[in-house]
């Protein structure tokens, strides 16, 4: 069924599963530019990052497989989706996209270290595959209505499969809730933060302890107008340029200086 | 028991769990220098990366407490050991350094992306503790001898307590097995690459296929003096700082453009 007519094969994953409203609107859209296939989690895997699945073997079920259309429900993480599929389930053919997504909640700040959006997306990019993440600011599910994302998914998968994208980087896309009417595109950064009072501790009823992790989160760099969450809180699609490469370069020399 | 006598505060993980040699070395090193509290996961967590628990609540079961020496184990990743144990295991206190491995396993180029090692590491350095993580590349367990690393691990861990890290950066140490001797330290960058033929299919007595993670890693970088593999595979031990951050600042303009 794939790459009829030469149409772009677009490969999709996310992180919250296949029943999810946020990935049947990203396959609304994909649907528009060429064949679609989804590898999505059988489980919800919010919060896995970049995790794969090492010590156990992984499962792949076909649940559709129509013309233009397959979708795979797999036993594993965001990035597991990404390879498995990658590997073994588009018939030896590699894909003009990988897409991830919508997310339910953005993927901003360090939370971009803990997304599994982002994982199945760096997936895409490790293998030279053009990448993108869309999470969107209302975490409700399953009611979250995804239309106002609807033209900028669009706008930017089309830009991106007519253009492709630098080398070494994927997009991390990121579209406001409530915040008035969205304004319109920016690039943008990852700002830092992290998230304070993680824990409630709570006793079982054998009288155990155990922890639920929760928290609020802080913004540590609210006074940067580079960052994603800057542009986001004023009504802006923030749209993050990525790459894998974690080194700090401009601390080397120092480095070099404190361990002598 | 924690900061008896002013002596430094040492949070210990690792993503083999509290059996593995190598968080034994990294103990031992690491109890030279003040009193230690490890949180290490229950069951073995390669592979996990930056994942988190947010769907099940976490146990931390005590099994060792003595003078100086207190230790946990945790039913999730490396990166919630960090997690809990900064927020509710350590009696209000902060730690002076969190410390991570020893890895049995090196945690170099794109695998830097799936460390638990780097997940514990990069969770003390979200919370601005000095972070370290110790890898070796000698990946049999339990019965591999540690013993080449340990003058690596107390000299890094010396300068580290008396000097500090530049803010926003952590540093992930591999130390060389079976390259000869080892000819020092170097401050290398992550190279590039990835894993191919990933995975092997197989069918279960039951008929039913099922496929396990495996493959060979290409270094993309071979040629790049500036790397960990480059460095290790010379007999160096290898340092690289790490950030969180992962915005391609480089090509923000390239992708405004790209997307007008």
């Amino acid at each position: 069924m794939m790459k009829e007519n030469n149409r772009p094969l677009i490969l999709i994953s996310n992180d919250d599963g296949y029943q999810a409203s946020g990935i049947r609107m990203l396959m609304a859209v994909a649907r528009e530019f060429g064949d679609v296939v989804v590898a999505a989690p059988m489980q919800q895997q919010s919060g896995k990052g970049s995790a794969i699945t090492i010590t156990s073997p992984l499962r792949a079920v076909e649940v559709k497989n129509e013309p233009g259309v397959k979708v795979f429900l797999i036993s594993g993480t965001p990035a597991d989706c990404v390879k498995l599929a990658l590997d073994q389930l588009l018939e030896g053919r590699r894909p003009d996209l990988v897409l991830a997504g919508i997310n339910h909640g953005y993927n901003v700040g360090v939370s971009t270290l803990y997304s599994g959006t982002m994982g199945a997306t760096f997936e895409g990019l490790v293998h030279h595959v053009p990448s993108i993440a869309f999470s969107y600011g209302d975490y409700r599910t399953p009611h979250t209505d995804f239309s106002v994302c609807e033209p900028y998914v669009r706008d930017i998968i089309a830009q991106v499969l007519e253009k492709g994208l630098p080398g070494g980087v994927c997009l991390n896309v990121n579209i406001p809730y409530d915040k008035g009417p969205i304004q319109g595109v920016k690039i943008t950064t990852t700002s830092m933060g992290l998230w304070r009072n993680e824990f409630e501790r709570r006793t079982d009823p054998h009288g155990v302890e155990y922890y639920w992790m929760t928290g609020f989160y802080e913004d540590e760099t609210p006074d940067d107008n580079t960052t994603d969450i800057y542009w986001i809180d004023r009504g802006w699609v923030s749209v993050t340029p990525c790459q894998v490469d974690q080194t700090a370069r401009g601390v080397m020399g120092e480095i070099a200086e404190l361990l002598t």
